[in-house]
């Protein structure tokens, strides 16, 4: 296998805070160990486009503090077909690149385990979703600061949630898993969490409304992940008003600002040390994977793996919601 | 005139940040002046239900940088009533209580003004409100805080609004008065605010679009201030979809968290300043007013005229927010 | 007078959030107005060493929410000799500019003023300091920002402040005013404050413990303003080592911080709409002005009011504090 | 073993953001399980002086968000003594407190371990400080919301160090252990850290230097751990001052600000977990243990490994500080 001599680098899909500490750092990595670095941006759309431009330590000093991602990031329906990925690698070629790391999720990955297999393309790819929604590693670049900004919004709520028998849905994102709604909930002393992945066990709602779940408080404020199992706030909101209208019932969505906002030291620090790796998994000639975190300790999981599999909640999670907010 | 013994304290309507700090000052002020203060909880309602005791200098020790309001606060249907009027009056002369700082908005101080006049009790109004639409003072309390957190709100948002062609509408509060929105609008760099004081002269959102309010942006920001006039942001949005169907709209309602938050410092220190000068206002016999500030200097405001005037938007602040927004 | 076909912008001296802001506001209101604008790079310095290049609406985009400069900021030796300011002057007409923003405090403006009485150049300042000392101004672009830091940093002492008998002494920025320690005690709940103000008249300290300030209290914060003629936090302490023993004392210099961090919505609120005043200002043929606020409007005061008067402390503030923390 | 019938809860040494929610979790998980609870204030001297009161649910509502601890925190020299624990052991026992929870750092675990041995006593530790320095847990309650602090702090710091050739030595806490000046260094973006771990095997400001460490850069930021081993922000800036005079030096000493703050979600979510499982651990029989987390799995550490053992220093993160910051 010849040495790689240019990385490129995207983000792709939904931006995640601590992207921008992942381009640093890959870029960084890169230049430290003699290879030269490319900034694609829009994600997989700026390879056909030819949005490329070469970076040096410089473009990315004082960026590991901003939300969002300087690489911007992009839907591209033309990747989908081999036409277009046909253009992308064309580009690649005319800019010398000769391997990628991209920064992304579920989607972004596949993306990139496609293009990799059809070209024999050298990429590795950093998990860069909210939503810890990835399998193989222990969390995603940005889903700590998504969980603290969940987290400030609902203790806002909370200050002006004092009247009687009021009953709050507030919803979050996840895209179909709960991590962000569970956890948000034990983090901001709500009462309980709806989620998909126990959705499907039983009924939430009515559970939490049987058991008396706010017998000595004046307000309860339920998170609820968006998913179509939950049915979202919304949902939740229009089946209480059915079911049991002696409840006072205010939805909240928390909506985009989820996405946003400068990266929690813990992503930070999740994201430089993933794109150092990133640089390390290329020169030592891993391909095809993404970068995870387990215990602590970087490790290389096959794209198959990371895409595939459903990734677990811990359920001791669910007693520590449910006693704390007796 | 006799001498004021005891006052009584409450927060009355939508909490406000800043209300606790202005909890805080009334009490050492009155004790400082050699007056008992006791506090009424969940508003005008407590004083019929009788949830009122004694604070001393401790009860507010610590609560300067919380959030919502210490006292609780309530709506309370019997108080527009005569009878329930009387039946609080006399729980006040059971608790000894001969003077009142109500601290709340428009209908909170109303309230104030008939039960003062009813009962020929000395009440003084504290400004206490996140929609600033008290006439007489320049500020209310709990304004500053709100623009801070619509304005982080809208950073984070921001952060994520990269792709092209899109069209935010963020809803604010502001119960038809403009000032949250226009200057939230302002200082988060957002490209236009709709706003019910305009809305009766012209059609803003067309002509924020023909004037070509985007042309080299990538994505554009709108603020819309909650109110029937300006149809809030999910009916600003269902017109772009209907009459403005290039672009790519998206709606997000920040809702109750923009109540909430640690005060701001210019919060704390002007509810600190009014509560002194309530305290000072009832000793000077001063009764029926709502302090204000203009001019960094407190004023007395009759509740006639507080209540009854519509405070208008500083017109400097459009040509400020068009021209900056480029 | 000859029509401004070019104004340059710069910010000098100690930097002040919402600077930024001020330049996104006046490279976009010139360009509204048909001027081009030139940025000029680490203040007066760069019109020496020539770093100035033309500002577009984009070079200012997705600024207003940072903190610190984007034009850098510098002292500049050379400037305060004739031979420098001649080369600045020459650099100028080089770039073809004919009129000057300049962005800072005290100093930076009797710069200002020099430049433009030896060589008849239109300039403008805008008041950005945190310390809010400029004269003719209610406040300056930058204070609201530091008040609220500092603000932020006494609630976080004051979370670990519960041992008995402690006395801290917390020194603040202001440069020999005490408006940041004042209206930062108010604001924090803290008990006292040293300002250089007062030390003139009386012996703030010896006033504090003597008048019992802390009977009630565990623990105790004091904010003294940095000043020789305070002894700052450190000469303060000092002072209660020898004389009251009694207390355990502890000293917090905040430093720094104090001048950084994405700015509030007032100061830029505030940047903007000076930004835009400064250019209209320019177009009206003032020169040799700082735009101020007073009473929530746009003055010009020439620079010879901004710089040589004091601006007097609000003195009922003093009594605010002190009844608001027994 | 005679089944536990009351539990008192105390928090004890330096404060950590995080105790309430740790509070508030003992406090609700006794009671779900049918064990009444009884707070402690201020450590050990609270069980001296009777400083004891019962706790229900309502006690530890609304306290997840705050920072400090409400049953405060003190040092107690008469508990060093067998008299003071004897004292101690009676208050318990007219109490009826038959088990305890001491949520503090090193030396009140070594506490809690000697009274637990004394008096056979059921006694469960939680790791609370920000130094994130016991043995045996992944991290302890505190320690992220500090990472989350100083991080805040260096940003701002580094909004305003934009001047050329000035060399900021920033000061954080840690207690001779690096943590928090290595990851706070990371999360920064600071050029490098000098921490204890590593000062006995090389001269790390000499390396830092001679590496050319600041080469493109305008300012560089050195986060320095306090310790002996370093000498402080104050030593290190002393020995540049003499060795390398060419740096224009600044330091900055973060202090106690550290220690406060609303806790992040991380050390809601942790101190939550440890709290159930502390009660969890009493039930199960478990005593003189510590509650860790490793690889996100509750575990119980004898208090004789918490104590005795160095935690030490991932030294991966030293590469990844390395090269991001070229």
């Amino acid at each position: 296998m010849p040495a790689i001599k240019c990385v490129g680098i995207l983000t792709s899909g939904g931006d995640a805070p601590g992207m921008n500490a992942a381009i640093r750092a890959v870029t960084r990595a890169a230049i430290y160990q003699g290879i030269k670095v490319k900034g694609i941006y829009r994600g997989y759309k700026g390879m056909i486009t030819d949005e490329i431009e070469e970076f040096k330590t410089q473009n990315v000093s004082n960026i590991i503090q901003r939300g969002g991602t300087i690489l911007k990031t992009a839907r591209c329906a033309e990747f989908k077909t081999p036409e277009g990925r046909k253009q992308a690698h064309d580009k690649l070629m005319e800019h010398g690149i000769d391997a990628l790391v991209v920064i992304g999720g579920d989607g972004s990955l596949t993306g990139a385990r496609i293009f990799a297999e059809e070209y024999n393309m050298p990429i590795v790819g950093l998990p860069g979703t909210i939503d810890n929604d990835l399998y193989g590693t222990d969390v995603t670049i940005g889903y700590d600061t998504a969980l603290n900004t969940i987290m400030e919004c609902v203790d806002k709520i909370r200050d002006t949630a004092t009247s009687h028998e009021r009953l709050f849905f507030i919803e979050v994102m996840g895209r179909d898993a709960g991590f962000l709604a569970l956890n948000g909930a034990i983090a901001s002393g709500a009462e309980a969490a709806i989620i998909p992945e126990i959705s499907l066990e039983k009924d939430q709602l009515a559970e939490m409304i049987e058991t008396g779940f706010r017998k000595s408080k004046n307000s309860s404020i339920v998170l609820v992940a968006e998913s179509d199992v939950t049915g979202g706030a919304m949902g939740v909101a229009e089946r209480v008003k059915n079911e049991y209208p002696q409840f006072d019932v205010r939805v909240s969505i928390l909506g985009h600002l989820q996405r946003g906002g400068s990266p929690s030291a813990q992503d930070r620090i999740l994201a430089t040390r993933m794109g150092v790796a990133a640089v390390d998994a290329l020169l030592d000639g891993q391909r095809n994977v993404m970068i995870g975190i387990q215990n602590d300790e970087i490790v290389n999981v096959p794209f198959s793996k990371a895409i595939k599999n459903d990734k677990p909640i811990n359920r001791d999670l669910l007693d520590a919601l449910r006693i704390s907010s007796i």
